[in-house]
């Protein structure tokens, strides 16, 4: 096992990169805006403004039905294989199956991945999105909390424009991990007739007492940070202190023990700055604290806030029925969590799996990452994902 | 399923109590407080006099061979069984185990418990400890941080100082749960002649680097609160915002999800005020912070930060060497790990007890709380510990 990638992975995963499974010629692509004006959320709030970012692999066939729209996790964004520029580092997070010749093959499907709305990486030069951070164009000012809270069926909403704005009818698939299952999910109960084939990775159909609570343990340390100021902080000093916090955690939280013991094989439990002076962190903790540091300039608190909250509100079809709004769908489904998921468990995708019944697949990902399966470990799916691709 | 129960039972797992299964004329106990004079830390610190807290059930035999020492969890007491008076609400925490005819049989042993070093309830009036909050005599004012950081090592020094101080040579056995599982542990490696069975209940032998920094989450919302002012807020306002936070993680961690999610059987995730405002709690946060908040007064912030950094500390034997350090118990030792634990899973006691041998036992707890599993499932095991506690 190689250490110092698990290390760079670790400290990436706030960014949504990750690895190839093999060094190849990359994908070149580029980033694209579409905006949207006048959109109306579910809750019922207007937002004059919706710019997102969006890339696309492969090419849009003659009949526009070769579509695969690819729905992005928490931290990640629109930038799902593929690099910008040959010396990029690393190519997109999803690298190892969107690709020419790949499980999700872009010499025959045309692959499609927007940034979501009040994306994590506000200030990320990549990544395009709207929310607290933005300019609210009544007041020339940052909206911050005025923005209204959001969900994940308007993220579904926004990415539906954009398709529409394709004259794409309908979608081969719609394919996302962990946020962006929930996404996948919401699209095949929201839109059946456009949604033909889902893949929910690392996902499941609802949020828990458990997962709204845990959400909120993400969300506390910005709110407690005396720099987040009810979310009035752009013209002063952010809260970088509390979004730390919660970035150590998100990392934490998404790491099995057994991964994130394997990133710090030198600790020791008895270290003697931690045995002579409480104020004194152990090792592992400026490790956790140093992969969260790293992404504190692109990273906006606010859009955390927000995005935690469209993740506690979610249930598929956004109406508390969550039996009845599975029986909307009308896609092929496939759902592949992660058997050592310790976030969103396999019991969670098996529970919607079985509440779709006989149109749907259930598949664990085997691997010693956890929730992080589903992006590191996800080529071992590549033939089942081909399949699943090709059938119906 | 009982929800009140449930609610106050989550509600109490601060304060270290629990229920006893079945009504029963209480056993009416004491607290007594033990003295110690310059007692000297693992770290070769000075504290000029230690003070704790103590209680016993049962009768001490003429040779003094049926002493049972139980040891505490993190957020617990020495109140381990009884009542301090018939109109208390509730027993000791393990009271469904300890008493006359009980498991743990009063009618036969001898059976003591004591408050560790910097228990975290130093302003329960139940509760005599001795760590930040205590005025340094040097000083005249509260030790604050200029406390020497304390280890696992130094709650098992100061038992024994008391052990001692009964003139009691050997103890039948040590048994512990969680926090005082490290402690029954550390007893059998530190002081192999005095300890003749040895129960872990939701153990571990060792903290790995994933307990280290999940420990430290513990610890971070109590140093991020302003009000916390480097451990110097005796004379000012405490850092109540951020020890709820650390009171609240603490209090989902040791919970299983099906266990939360039964204790909140009302949640939906689409809830209007969430919905509507990103500055409104969903019920479930304000049931975990309520029951947070609840133990506020009576919990000092700085003795959780030095209780995280014993367990942060500990491996047994102290000295980073663990294979041998197990190799020096005597004891018969019995693992009682819980099999749905996410904060010890049973692998570390599995490890544990590998390395121990031919003399262990090893049984899982079945239940559906989790962590929690060994302190209110544990009479499922209660012919295991007798027939135990009766063997060699």
């Amino acid at each position: 096992m190689n250490i110092r990638l698990l290390l760079l992975a670790a400290t990436l995963l706030l960014s949504g990169f990750c690895f190839a499974d093999e060094a190849s010629k990359p994908l070149l692509v580029t980033k694209q805006k579409f905006t949207l004006d006048n959109f109306q959320t579910f809750g019922g709030k207007n937002i004059a403004q919706v710019n997102v970012g969006w890339e696309a692999y492969g090419t849009l066939n003659q009949d526009k039905s070769n579509a695969i729209l690819i729905t992005h996790f928490f931290s990640g964004n629109s930038h799902a294989a593929g690099k910008y520029n040959e010396s990029d580092a690393l190519p997109g997070y999803w690298d190892s199956i969107i690709g020419p010749g790949k499980a999700i093959d872009t010499d025959k499907y045309y692959v499609i991945s927007s940034d979501t709305l009040v994306n994590a990486s506000a200030f990320d030069k990549n990544v395009i999105t709207t929310g607290p951070a933005t300019i609210d164009p009544k007041t020339g000012k940052p909206y911050g909390l005025t923005f209204p809270v959001v969900t994940i069926r308007d993220f579904v909403n926004v990415q539906k424009a954009l398709i529409d704005s394709l004259g794409i009818k309908k979608l081969h698939a719609v394919v996302g991990a962990s946020m962006g299952s929930l996404q996948a999910i919401e699209w095949s109960v929201a839109y059946p007739d456009m949604v033909e084939r889902m893949i929910s990775v690392i996902g499941a159909a609802e949020m828990d007492a458990w997962l709204v609570a845990g959400l909120e343990s993400w969300a506390a340390p910005i709110k407690a940070d005396p720099n987040w100021n009810g979310g009035d902080y752009y013209q002063s000093e952010a809260p970088k202190r509390g979004l730390q916090l919660s970035l150590a955690s998100i990392t934490q939280d998404a790491m099995h023990p057994a991964i994130f013991n394997a990133s710090n094989p030198t600790h020791q439990a008895i270290n003697q700055a931690a045995l002579n002076d409480i104020n004194a962190n152990f090792p592992v903790v400026d490790w956790l604290y140093g992969a969260a540091g790293a992404k504190l300039d692109i990273i906006d608190a606010n859009h955390v806030l927000y995005l935690v909250r469209a993740n506690q509100l979610f249930i598929a079809g956004h109406n508390n029925d969550l039996a009845g709004s599975l029986k909307k769908i009308t896609a092929i489904t496939l759902f592949l969590p992660a058997a050592n998921d310790l976030v969103l468990f396999p019991s969670m995708a098996k529970k919607a799996h079985e509440l779709i019944g006989e149109n749907s697949q259930y598949e664990e990902i085997q691997g010693m990452w956890g929730h992080l399966d589903g992006l590191f470990s996800i080529s071992s799916k590549a033939k089942t994902i081909t399949t699943f691709l090709e059938s119906k």
